[in-house]
C-alpha cells in the first residue's frame, strides 16, 4: 500500500519536534537555532528569502550559525545571493546546493566558491523561474521568510516589499513544507495594518533581533548623470517614446533611464508629450521618477518590489501606485513580472557589453551574477494577443503567423567610464560561462529579441532589418568606434532606408543636452520635489 | 492642488453607500441588486468572475438584474465569458465594453452581437494578459468575485477551485477598487478550512442563492477514445517524451493527450520509462490521469484550477497534488501559467486546424472562441535561463545566443470527425478576425514557435528543419492526404535526415493501437482506480 502524504508526515512531525521551542507558532528568539536544529533535516531544500531587495538575515544569519553536524547537505533555493552568510553557509558544510536566480552582491566571492567545489549549483534562473520550479521539480522542504509584522496566529504584513513573499510561501505552504517567517515584531491581530499572508499559510514566526536588512537598489542620484546619459535620454524619447507612441513600459536601473525619467517633465513637456507615452508603469518606485509623477505624467505604477524612503511618498500616492485598504504600497515581484511581460508596450534597460548581433550580458569576468528578471522582462513573449499602437508599429509576419512585437530596447554608451567597450566581439559571458562549466552561455538577452539599441550615436532600428547584414550594419552605425562600431558600413544608406536615426533626423539639439534640463539634480531636489514625502536613506543625504 | 486619492475618496463613497444594504461587510442577499445599484457607477470597470471553471454566477445574475437607468456603459473584464447573463448585461444596455480572455460557450452569440455593434471589444487576451493589464491600463473599479466559505470579516476560502480569484482580487483590492464576493456560505472564522484570501482583501461578502457554477471542463470519457487516438498517443511518447527525456510538461484536454495519460501505465510501462519522462506536470487534476498517478508515474501536479468531482482524490494525494492545512486542494491559475512556462520542458495540445507553417487556431467559422490560456503555453519563453536535457536537446543558435527550446508540440488526427481536414492551406480564423475587425489574425499558436507536429502518419520534428522549404516538407509528410499533406516531397530523405519519423521509424507497433491499452476503459473504470475517492459529476455517470 503506498503512502500519498509522505510530505505531510514528515511535516507534522518538524512541526512537533518545532514546537518544543515555540509557544505555539511563536518562536522564542533565543531559541531560533534550536527550532532550526529541530525542523530542518540534513539534505533538506530549504528556500532563503534572499529577495532582490528584503533579505531574511535573521534567519539566515541563524542558519549559518547552526551546527554542521547536526544540518548539513541543504540545498538552498535562494533567489537573490545578497549576503555574505548566504555562502558561509556552504563555507561550513551546513549546504552544499545552490539554486539562485541572481547573485549580484556576492557575484566575485560564489564564482570562487564554485571553482572550488565548495558550492554546487544546480541552475542559476531568473526569478520568476525559480519560483515556478518550485511548484514542479524543486519543490522545497522548508521556507525561511521575512515580514515585516505578523500577529500570534502567524498572519502576516510584510509592508511595501512585499515582493516574493507570496509566490515563495505559496509554494511551500501549499506542498506540506515547514514556513517559518522572521518579523520586525509581533503584534495583536487588530494591529496588523493588513493580511498579506494569511496565517494558515504560517507554521512559525519568530521576532528578529534587528529589523529585515534592505538596500536601496532603485536610487539613483541625480548628480551621477552625465551628458551623455541626457543625450541618450533625449534621443530615446524622441526615436522610440514618441516615434511608437510607447504608453506602457518598463525601465532598467541605469543612470541612462533615470535620466529619461527626469527629462520627461522638462524636454518631454516641451515636445507636447505628456499624456502621449509612459503613462503606466511596471516599475519598483523609483525616486528619479518623482518629478515626472508630480507632474502629472504618470498614471499607474506596478511594483516588484519597494524602495526604501518612498515609504511615506507612494502611500501619499494611491491613484498612481498600488496600496492596501491601510494605504501602504503593496508590491509583488511574481505579478509585477506578468504586468512586464504581457501589459506593458516597452522594456528598456542598460547593457555592460553588447556583442554585434545585440546578444547582451552584464557579466564581466570572474563573475557570476545570475540574471534576476532583465530576461522576462527583455523578451518578446509570443503569448501576448492584445494590439496597442506601439505593439503594432513593429507587427511583422505574414498570414495567420502575422503578430505585434514587444519593444526591447537596449540602451547605452558606447564607452563605458575608464574607455571600456561596451560594443565588443565576443561578450566576456561567453569565456565565462565555459569556465563554470555552464551548459549554454549566459546571455541576459538575446539578440534576436532586441528592437533597437539606442546610443549617444542615435538609434538603430533593428527590428526594421531584413536581413542578418542589415542588423548588424545597423547596430554598427550607433557604435561608435568600439570594435563592433568600425564594422559600420552604407550608413548612409541605412539612414535613408529608416534603420538607423542619428540625434539631427530625430530632431535632437544636441546642445540642449545638459544637466540643465534634468528635472532634479540631486537627492534633495527629489526630496523638495515630493513635498517632503520621500526620506532618501543616510547614505544619499549628503547635501 | 491635484488630488492624488480620488480613487480612495471613490472607494469610500461606495463603500459607506453599499453599507446601507449590509451588515458591515455582510449583504443581504435579498438586497444585492441594491448593493449593486449603490456601489457600481455608470461606466465603471467592473471585473466579473467568470473563470475558465468557476463562475461567480448570484453577481453576474443580479448585476443583469440591474436597472439599466441606473447601471449602464459598464466596461466588463470577464475572464470567461461563460453565461447567458453575461451577454444578457450587455442586450440590456448596462453595459457596452468587453475585454476578455476566453468566450468559447459564448462564442457564437457574442460574434453576432459585435456584428450588431451591442458589444464593443476592446481586446481579446489571454488570461494571464487580462489579469496583467488590471495592473496597468485597465485598473478595475469593482470586482465581482467567488469563493466557497467567508468569514464575516470576508477571509476567503476558495475551495479546490482556487482558480483566478487571488489575482483579480489583488487588481482591485490593491489599486482602491470595490471587492464583493458571492460565497456557498459565510461560516464563524474558525470554521473557515483555511484562508486563500486575507479579508482585508474584501469590501463585501454575500451568501449566493445557491452554489457558484462548475463545469466539468476537464473530464474526457475514456469510452470516446478512438484508436487512432491510441496511436497519436503511442507516436507522441516514443516519437516525444521518450525521445527527448520529458521530465515536465503541460497537456491540453484532447482525447488524444487524455489516450497518453491513460496508455502511460501500459505502454509506458512495457517500455520501461517510469520514472524517466513525464514526472512534474502543470496540469488541472485529469481524471485520465489518475491510473498514472495510482501507478507511481507522477511526482507533481500544479493546478490552473480544479476539477468537479476530483476533489476527494486529489486531497488523498497530497504528495503530488498541492493542498493546503485543511487538506484540500488548492489552483492558481497565475502561478500554474507561469509553472506552465518556466518551469516545464514541453506543452502537448490539440488543435482544430492547421496550416501548412504549423500555425494553429481553434477559431471556426462565425465564432469568437478567445484565446485562454494557450498562447502562453505554447510558446518557446525567451526567457527561461535553466537548462534541463528535454530543452538542451532542442538548442539553436550560436555564440552569446545559443539556447535551449521549449517542446510545443501540436497532436492532431489529418481529418477531424465527419471527414473535415485539419491541415488546411488557409485558416479559418483569419477571415473570422477579418470580419471581426481584429487588427491581427487570431492565431493560437505561431507556427514558428511548434517544434513538433504528431498525426497518426508519425512525427514532424520541425525544430530541426533549416530552411522553411523543408519545414513545410516535413509537416506535409505526416499531414495525410489533406490539402497540406498533398504538398507531401522529399520523404524519405527527410525521414532519413530525421525531420520525419514514422511509427515504423519509431519502433511503434501500430497494431497494439487497440483500445485494450487504456488503462481505464470508461468513467467507471477511472473510479475503480482511484479507489472510490473519484465522485464523477452525474453526466458521467451513466455505467
Amino acid at each position: 500500500m503506498p503512502r500519498w502524504d509522505t510530505r505531510r508526515r514528515a511535516k507534522a512531525e518538524r512541526i512537533a519536534a518545532g514546537r518544543t521551542c515555540a509557544d505555539d507558532k511563536v518562536v522564542d528568539r533565543h531559541r531560533l537555532v534550536d527550532l532550526l536544529h529541530a525542523v530542518i533535516r540534513p539534505g533538506d531544500r530549504v528556500v532563503l528569502e534572499g529577495d532582490n531587495q528584503k533579505q531574511a538575515d535573521f534567519l539566515s544569519r541563524s542558519l549559518a550559525g547552526c551546527d554542521p553536524i547536526r544540518l548539513h547537505d541543504l540545498h538552498m533555493l535562494i533567489p537573490s545571493v545578497s549576503r555574505a552568510e548566504h555562502l558561509d553557509l556552504f563555507d561550513r558544510g551546513i549546504a552544499t546546493a545552490l539554486d539562485l536566480a541572481y547573485a549580484g552582491p556576492q557575484s566575485v566571492r560564489i564564482a570562487q566558491m564554485v571553482d572550488d567545489g565548495v558550492v554546487r549549483i544546480g541552475a542559476i534562473h531568473t526569478y520568476i523561474e525559480l519560483y515556478a520550479r518550485m511548484f514542479a521539480d524543486l519543490a522545497p522542504d522548508v521556507a525561511l521568510l521575512c515580514a515585516e509584522r505578523a500577529d500570534r496566529d502567524g498572519n502576516l504584513y510584510t509592508g511595501p516589499n512585499t515582493e516574493d513573499t507570496p509566490a515563495l510561501a505559496e509554494a511551500v505552504a501549499f506542498h506540506d513544507g515547514v514556513v517559518i517567517v522572521q518579523t520586525n515584531e509581533i503584534v495583536d491581530a487588530e494591529k496588523l495594518p493588513r493580511v498579506d499572508i494569511p496565517g494558515s499559510w504560517i507554521d512559525f514566526v519568530v521576532t528578529a533581533d534587528r529589523p529585515y536588512a534592505l538596500e536601496p537598489l532603485f536610487t539613483r542620484d541625480p548628480r551621477r548623470i552625465g551628458e551623455l546619459d541626457i543625450l541618450k535620454a533625449m534621443i530615446a524619447i524622441r526615436g522610440v517614446y514618441e516615434r511608437h507612441q510607447v504608453m506602457s513600459l518598463n525601465h532598467g536601473v541605469g543612470y541612462d533611464t533615470a535620466a529619461i525619467e527626469l527629462i520627461l517633465p522638462t524636454y518631454g513637456e516641451s515636445l507636447g508629450l505628456k499624456g502621449k507615452i509612459a503613462r503606466h508603469w511596471a516599475l519598483n518606485p523609483h525616486p528619479t521618477l518623482i518629478p515626472a509623477i508630480e507632474s502629472g505624467w504618470v498614471a499607474s505604477i506596478h511594483s516588484f518590489g519597494g524602495e526604501p524612503g518612498m515609504e511615506r511618498y507612494t502611500a501619499a500616492r494611491p491613484d498612481v501606485f498600488f496600496t492596501g485598504a491601510d494605504g501602504s504600497l503593496r508590491s509583488n515581484r511574481a505579478l509585477a513580472q506578468l504586468v512586464g511581460q504581457y501589459a506593458v508596450d516597452m522594456f528598456i534597460g542598460s547593457s555592460l557589453q553588447i556583442d554585434r548581433d545585440a546578444n547582451s550580458s552584464t557579466v564581466t569576468d570572474g563573475r557570476l551574477a545570475g540574471f534576476g528578471g532583465a530576461p522576462n522582462l527583455g523578451h518578446d513573449p509570443h503569448g501576448r494577443r492584445h494590439p496597442s499602437p506601439a505593439w503594432l508599429d513593429l507587427a511583422h509576419g505574414q498570414g495567420a503567423g502575422r503578430r505585434g512585437r514587444k519593444l526591447v530596447v537596449q540602451i547605452a554608451k558606447t564607452f563605458r567610464t575608464g574607455g571600456v567597450p561596451t560594443f565588443v566581439e565576443t561578450l566576456d559571458a561567453l569565456d565565462g560561462g565555459r569556465r563554470a562549466g555552464m551548459p549554454l552561455p549566459p546571455g541576459m538577452i538575446y539578440g534576436d529579441d532586441v528592437s533597437h539599441v539606442v546610443t549617444e550615436e542615435g538609434v538603430a532600428y533593428l527590428y526594421k532589418a531584413h536581413s542578418l547584414a542589415d542588423r548588424r550594419a545597423a547596430l554598427a552605425a550607433v557604435a561608435g568606434v568600439t570594435p563592433v562600431g568600425r564594422l559600420a558600413r552604407r550608413t548612409e544608406a541605412l539612414r535613408r532606408d529608416g534603420l538607423v536615426a542619428f540625434p539631427q533626423d530625430l530632431g535632437v539639439d544636441t546642445r540642449l543636452a545638459t544637466r540643465s534640463l534634468l528635472a532634479a539634480h540631486g537627492i534633495d531636489d527629489l526630496v523638495a520635489w515630493s513635498g517632503g514625502l520621500y526620506d532618501p536613506p543616510p547614505r544619499f543625504r549628503d547635501w
